[in-house]
């Protein structure tokens, strides 16, 4: 396989970082390999917030559940979906514009993933390390008034980006036949319990943790009980009223 | 910069393929690829179906709007969020698991995103051309039907892949200060405004079309309307609540 898609495969989440700074024009450059990602109808509905300032980086990291890497990376970037541009973009041309359809906050939440992937791969090219920040939805309303999020913009994940201090091994990945189907859907219970096994063997050859887990009984605290309830309110609040 | 950096920067739709067909080894590399793909907690929610039947190709062409290359391009997959799965391993180890969380809906449609992400890219690395299909949501639930989709599973997008037999531009995209924001949101009127001249300028450039549109006068269809207005009952209906 060629060099790319040996870079896609040996991702994995980067959490300690040297105190090497990345340079800003290496970042810029990340944000416009970021934008080159496919966008629908060309509406690019994202804004990056790029968090410099160190007690707004505290602040973050104590938000998204007390990661400290959120403070320590060389730098933090909050991916928002942003729905102002574009809406107000076309009625400054006269447009009728309707907001808060269902589809529209699946847009601009795909819109923003695509090129935030972009950015981690980018990045990854460049030897840096990443990580997703999916926590700072713990606590979105904060996170949007400390960076002055208007409304029809909402803050989707944060990233972690530096130069790693660590090498950590890479996660195993359900096996493609599970993920990859011909025509129809199909079970993929086998694949699943595979898995599981996959994982243990893996959590048992590493250091601490619970070396009894498999990858069915790591995702019980992401469903057996209303994680992140406040989306909702959030969202309609911030104008994504899932109409 | 790199070659990766500058093959993300090179993405173009393609929408016209040879007849040369994408060998099945390389479309499974590509999928592994995107597992490669950071992922919410390790909860993998995708599914990718690859729709090999050639009435069922001509059917979601028809289906994404009369999109003729959905059916010409050497493959089809249709990327689809996949809660069933993970809720369904999670119930198995015992765990009393909640569905149809607006945060669930938003981790598998992210999931899904960064994974496809990763397929464009394994693609283009390859020299392969590709082309987002968000027109499968345009009739969700024929769709689910025709792929057999179960409850807690949701056809997010397709994509189009083959060996490209055209060449069009790179589309420019905004203004990067436009996108990328110092601690916090701000105005950026006058980027769209530079950007609408920019877009002005590529239109006429080129044959055909409207030559006297901008981006933000383009924008208009995507919102004077309630454009896939289906999608919130679509959702409900496949288990997707957003509670």
């Amino acid at each position: 396989m060629n060099p790319t898609i040996e870079l896609l495969k040996s991702h994995r989440s980067i959490r300690k970082f040297t105190e090497q700074k990345i340079p800003h024009e290496l970042l810029v450059e990340l944000i416009r390999a970021g934008q080159g990602a496919a966008t629908s109808s060309h509406v690019q509905a994202y804004s990056v917030i790029h968090v410099t300032k160190p007690g707004n980086r505290e602040t973050l990291a104590e938000l998204a559940g007390g990661q400290g890497y959120v403070a320590g990376a060389s730098d933090f970037l909050v991916f928002c979906a942003d729905m102002k541009r574009p809406t107000e973009a076309a009625e400054r041309t006269g447009a009728n514009v309707v907001r808060g359809m269902t589809e529209q906050l699946l847009v601009a939440s795909i819109d923003v993933a695509l090129m935030a992937q972009n950015v981690a791969i980018a990045a990854e090219s460049e030897g840096l390390g990443i990580c997703y920040i999916g926590g700072i939805r713990n606590n979105p309303a904060a996170v949007s008034d400390l960076l002055r999020l208007p409304k029809h913009v909402y803050p989707v994940f944060g990233m972690c980006l530096g130069y790693p201090a660590q090498d950590p091994d890479i996660k195993p990945r359900l096996p493609v036949e599970a993920v990859l189907k011909e025509d129809t859907y199909c079970d993929d219970r086998e694949q699943v319990e595979a898995f599981d096994a996959t994982m243990r063997a893996y959590y048992q050859a590493r250091k601490g943790g619970n070396k009894d887990a498999n990858w069915s009984q790591n995702l019980t605290p992401l469903f057996d009980s209303k994680l992140r309830a406040h989306m909702r309110d959030f969202l309609i609040e911030r104008g994504f009223e899932m109409k």
